[in-house]
């Protein structure tokens, strides 16, 4: 996978796309990295790439011209030299929320484009150059580069050796549809007075299956309601998920599920 | 505002920290940045920070000793020197997600501490060091290191002065309750064939203003109508807030509003 940012402020993206996880699957050549400097496609002594908005109001907006000019260079690149375009990414407030099943989707492209935003926003015209419009929450940042680096890192440790144990991408929260992921020990198994649970030392595998199983389920419960809606609670599953849940526990589920079907 | 990150790239940090709005709020004084490598704080030759989980399974765990041992130095030298505790931020996945409210409420804060893990997970005992859990969304990164950046982007533009202007804070998307921005033009009023509305560039106050409440009015009900919610729905606040509206798109607001209220 190749993965190229547009961005005003180019150098933030290195050193987290060097280090740790992702800077190894770059020296495995799982994905490449660039990012480009906005401002090399801007042709006055300035190299501006904001303006004032029409109709005024505060702030500076990012100027059409170099970003659609910046785009079209990088694609023609892309087209010649790898034989096909880039997937182009804006970040915008009302797009959908960026989640794990999009990491999965994207993990699937041969190249992303991330064009980063700075200033009170961009444009409008320039969005035609998107071929999808994400968002990383309810919140404003500055710009959208810190937003490209968490799809581009939710992407990257999806890519098939990515990550050192491969099992990994598979046994974690919100890759098991609907299920949190149950609490985590290692050593010591005593710590200032807090004890790991019993069963997790017991080596028996079986105990440590379903006490993860039932710890997991009670999780999401107590914590994420809103994610029990794809599980199916029949009796069954439960007995099936938490083999070790007591009469009580099944009705802190059904509870916990019925609380937040009747608040939506 | 003093702001601290604890990881194992502590490198990541600065070239961002540093760059465009965050780092001219740096210089003004408005905050101060440091992160420090939680490999400092172990005391084995290879610096462990990572151990097996009990119980088995893939992945590698983040070992309690080095985190409890870095979070309480730093807070005792926080005491001293500055006067009080950080507020301790942990990230995961089962948190509440993180959003424009919390950010506003972190913005009040004086001191924040972000620990961040890496690997598979943490040892669940390091969270009773946590003030504070959040998740930045339902996506798994290879670190929380992003997710810090993004805390506090959020958090430094809401100090009084980060942002060149300051009307920037409150006038965009979700600063007003329940709407998102109006699309924003800037220079060429045409680029491309793609003009830009024409009120915006009348230079009558009333029709932009008209316009952009219309505008937010209607991506919102199209693009994100679960923040109708929020809104009064009344037809006095719809004439109030959208003074262009016609009829049929007043019916498409309540439309799309009645859409939503349907599948939730």
């Amino acid at each position: 996978m190749h993965i190229q940012a547009i961005s005003v402020i180019p150098e933030v993206f290195a050193p987290y796309m060097d280090a740790s996880i992702l800077g190894r699957a770059q020296k495995a050549g799982l994905f490449s990295f660039e990012s480009f400097d906005l401002r090399n496609w801007t042709h006055d002594k300035h190299r501006t790439v904001d303006d004032a908005p029409f109709g005024g109001g505060p702030g500076m907006l990012m100027r059409p011209e170099p970003i659609f000019e910046a785009v079209r260079s990088l694609q023609e690149e892309n087209l010649s030299q790898r034989g096909s375009e880039a997937h182009v990414i804006f970040f915008t407030p009302a797009a959908p929320r960026f989640d794990q099943k999009k990491a999965q989707e994207l993990a699937q492209k041969d190249q992303l484009l991330f064009v980063c935003g700075r200033y009170e926003g961009m444009d409008e015209r320039v969005l035609t150059l998107a071929d999808e419009q994400l968002s990383l929450g309810d919140f404003v940042m500055t710009g959208a580069e810190v937003a490209a680096m968490a799809v581009a890192d939710a992407v990257v440790r999806l890519l098939p050796g990515a990550l050192g144990n491969e099992l990994g991408t598979e046994e974690e929260s919100f890759s098991v549809p609907g299920l949190l992921e149950y609490e985590q020990y290692t050593r010591p198994a005593l710590f200032e007075g807090m004890a790991v649970p019993e069963v997790l030392v017991s080596g028996d595998h079986q105990k440590v299956f379903a006490w993860r199983m039932k710890n997991a389920l009670l999780r999401t419960a107590r914590l994420r309601p809103d994610l029990l809606h794809t599980l199916q609670l029949s009796d069954d599953a439960l007995t099936l998920l938490g083999a070790a849940l007591t009469e009580e526990e099944k009705q802190e589920i059904r509870d916990a599920f019925d609380t937040y079907k009747r608040h939506t």
